[in-house]
């Protein structure tokens, strides 16, 4: 791996997850940022836009936009107004600003990447939006524990769905199945320093990336140093109960050629050292170290949020990097 | 009246007829384009965010901007993409895109002249676009003939039941009564060089600005050559059957003080000798003289349609100034 001082970026995830990342790539020195996010969302404004005009799902892309705003007087607006969610009880409530905009665009200019870039060029964001497949995607996940018999396994079908089981997820796979990835991602990764996967929602925002066609392939085999950022707790729904070595077992189980170089840990995640042996072990199963680092974002009288916090982030990346 | 060789502009109106009107100025050497639009709508998608969102309707302002893109392929996808409309069956069907950013930049900035000029410099528009009042105004007009005895007046209130009546609209008030003008209307009037009223939608659209505390009285006062563009025919509805002398006597019925320089007709509109004395009689109850063109546009096939030519108006307007 060639260091060099001002690396490319190219950041893999969906919602906030990804815009904590891409909130820490961007106070670095770097060439570009490309990021590269799921279109599999089918609730809320995303979900009833998808429905509605038959887009890919707006939500995430403008979620990274937003993280790309610059920070001057005219970015923050920005940033606002795509974030901005129309209040009240009408037929509006809800819809997030830059999602109607952005699909305006794309019904203007029949073409998701035409329209990121142009939405990217007005609110002059550090890095390019992409998504990682042109059409929208759905998730399914084969999920145990919704029955009596914990043997029996149930279909739960949809983003939404899959998010707020209460039943333990086990395997997700796309609908339709393995979609061609954007050329454009596949490039993005290709021509990067660095990787980033995750953190984020694992079963809906990190894993769908490793079921589109030519992405795990692009991450195999780029020269890029590839992180994944672990979350730092199970979630509620999606991964409750989940040890941070399964989230690894996860990911090698949804496409087994997947290969990473570290993978970033909150040191408070894992404190005993037994624990921090076998996620070792499981990160070797990709090819990775550990990297442990403070990494939890803290509120103003210190107590840790449940959030990466984008310096911690960014000296993290860093320093593995240099 | 100082000629210059870049004049300023101010045009009052809403709609098509004010986009017309831009599209002509904007041709014109300038200094600055001011659009003062009106604030009255309450039908389609300007009608729904108004009422939802308890908001200055956007249409007519966003029209506005439309018609002050750049003419380059930023600018019309930007015009584009303002103007378009959701399609389908579903909850955001009819929405202009334009509409629901400006609202949305509305929220977050908590003033429609901030908005406005931050969407402005967002599509690099030629000229600043500015709401007449900074609240929704109603329409309510006294209308004869919904009755079998014609002397019977109803009130009909609302833009969108003025403009459809089928009886024969006498007069229109604004609810509010005299709302204040936006100072920064007021400003653009006194510092223009040229003001445009009309064409346009006479009781919903030209009208309604002679109501608003303080515009009637600065067109009276300012330097500038004062310009009435008379529409090239009645509108069914709003003013089926009125001849253009008709126009021009509502204009002082609904507010004697206004003054005006020069009153622009489409030649093909008033052929005959006798109608033109008619005319230049109730020019000149406002001051004005009257001045005939050929304004119509016309399609490929030559056929006259029902809209100002922008390089027509333009020309007229030039020779009128010179």
């Amino acid at each position: 791996m060639l260091r060099v001082s001002e690396p490319s970026f190219a950041c893999l995830g969906g919602g906030h997850g990804l815009f904590q990342t891409l909130r820490a790539v961007r106070q670095l020195p770097h060439t570009s940022i490309d990021a590269i996010v799921t279109v599999a969302d089918d609730g809320g404004s995303s979900g009833r836009i998808r429905k509605e005009l038959r887009q890919v799902p707006p939500g995430d892309l403008r979620m990274a936009l937003a993280a790309l705003a610059p920070f001057d007087d005219e970015g923050l607006i920005w940033e606002q107004t795509l974030q901005h969610r129309f209040g009240g009880h009408g037929a509006l409530a809800g819809h997030a600003v830059g999602n109607l905009l952005l699909a305006g665009l794309v019904d203007v200019l029949g073409d998701e990447i035409q329209a990121l870039d142009m939405l990217r060029k007005t609110i002059r964001a550090e890095g390019r939006v992409l998504p990682v497949c042109d059409r929208p995607l759905d998730i399914a996940a084969e999920v145990s524990g919704l029955d009596d018999d914990p043997r029996i396994m149930r279909e739960v079908r949809g983003q939404v769905a899959v998010a707020s089981t209460p039943g333990t997820v086990r395997r997700v796979r796309l609908i339709p199945e393995r979609p061609r990835a954007a050329q454009e991602a596949v490039d993005a990764i290709n021509g990067a320093d660095i990787v980033t996967l995750g953190p984020g929602s694992w079963f809906s925002s990190v894993i769908p990336h490793l079921l589109v066609d030519g992405i795990t392939e692009a991450i195999a085999g780029t020269d890029a140093m590839r992180v994944v950022v672990l979350n730092l707790s199970a979630e509620p729904g999606e991964t409750a109960g989940f040890s941070a070595e399964r989230h690894l077992h996860i990911l090698a189980q949804h496409d087994q050629r997947l290969r990473a170089d570290v993978v970033i840990v909150d040191a408070r995640m894992i404190p005993n050292q037994s624990d921090r042996l076998h996620l070792e072990r499981a990160a070797k199963s990709l090819g990775a170290r550990l990297a442990f680092y403070d990494l939890r974002e803290e509120d103003e009288d210190g107590l840790l949020l449940e959030r990466h916090d984008a310096e911690k982030l960014a000296q993290a990346l860093q320093s593995e990097y240099r």
